[in-house]
């Protein structure tokens, strides 16, 4: 019996939502309380948006080097959304799990999706709007995005509603509760340390 | 889509513990934060301890008071421990969980595998000592028990925590880091309501 409970090596998180639910506000929620947790920034040939970070929101990089990933199988997973291709870069999620050390994926369902068939033992949790006009009235809001960029994302976010199913939880963002939706993410990666069946991760 | 997540009908925590690990503690503590969930209070033929409330630790009732119950088929679970009766009443859990309320069965080991049995989608919690000797320390400054009882609790804590490998979920309750472990327990049952496929709890 000793103090450390249940996996002895790091958990692979997945996080899921359709633009506009919230997802990076509560993943720097949860960074901003200490949670103990790498979060994996993904690469993408998509233009940045204002205000998003290269290294931070994203690794934004060319058609090339993504190419250049893809052929070297250095990407987890890899998907094209809105005509863009996204991945996930595999040394870096690799090396924090084998030092023991917890990783959260913010990937699409799509995404989600590829490392399930790959991590089947990874925990995959889908935080969803309210309700698609919720979602709807927060796209709007958004205004670093086209009329159309934002219709496409409200009829790709019904399809990805759907998908939510075969996820392993579901946290709902409600509208003037992200508190709420923190703490239920946050308790979900404390109950999954202390099952007593540690999962098995490999990527 | 609607705002309320995984489980229609209430959830069935079952935690266990052996004697001296301070379930009684982590439960009122739980309570004192205002989770809600109902503590199934068991009865038992065994004379109370000081400081024991008939109806809020057990309910302590005769040898037949007890063969009364258990001839009518009301409880969920019965078990000899300590040379004493112990027993589940069937009736309160019932209500609860149809109340769509979530409740927690504080039953020792043997009660919880025959809850297994009759409930596999119950949600089985095992709250363990940070070790042998603590737990033996933790017994011995508890003034209302003879030597003997001390020695007896001790032989079969070791018994009780071979057990805890068919558990859901552990939690070790650290010396010191009470309010760990009483975060922990919340977020499984916090976590465990976040599921997308709720347990189907019939008792």
């Amino acid at each position: 019996m000793t103090s450390k409970q249940g996996a002895t090596h790091g958990l692979l998180f997945v996080l899921s939502a359709p633009s506009g639910t919230g997802k990076d506000t509560v993943i720097r929620r949860l960074k901003e309380q200490g949670l103990p947790i790498h979060i994996s920034v993904s690469v993408t040939t998509r233009a940045p948006r204002p205000g998003e970070i290269n290294g931070v929101h994203y690794h934004f990089i060319s058609r090339e080097e993504y190419h250049h990933m893809l052929a070297n199988n250095e990407l987890l997973e890899h998907a094209e959304v809105h005509g863009n291709w996204y991945g996930v870069p595999r040394r870096p999620v690799r090396e924090w799990l084998a030092a023991g050390e917890d990783v959260l994926l913010k990937i699409d369902v799509q995404g989600a999706a590829t490392v399930r068939q790959k991590v089947p033992e990874a925990i995959f949790i889908f935080l969803a709007p309210q309700s698609i006009d919720e979602l709807s009235r927060r796209l709007s809001a958004r205004r670093s995005e086209t009329q159309e960029d934002r219709a496409r994302r409200l009829a790709d976010a019904a399809y990805e509603l759907e998908q939510q199913q075969w996820y392993d939880y579901r946290v709902v963002n409600r509208q003037g509760h992200l508190d709420e939706a923190v703490e239920k993410v946050k308790a979900i990666i404390i109950a999954e340390h202390c099952r007593v069946q540690p999962r098995h991760i490999e990527i």
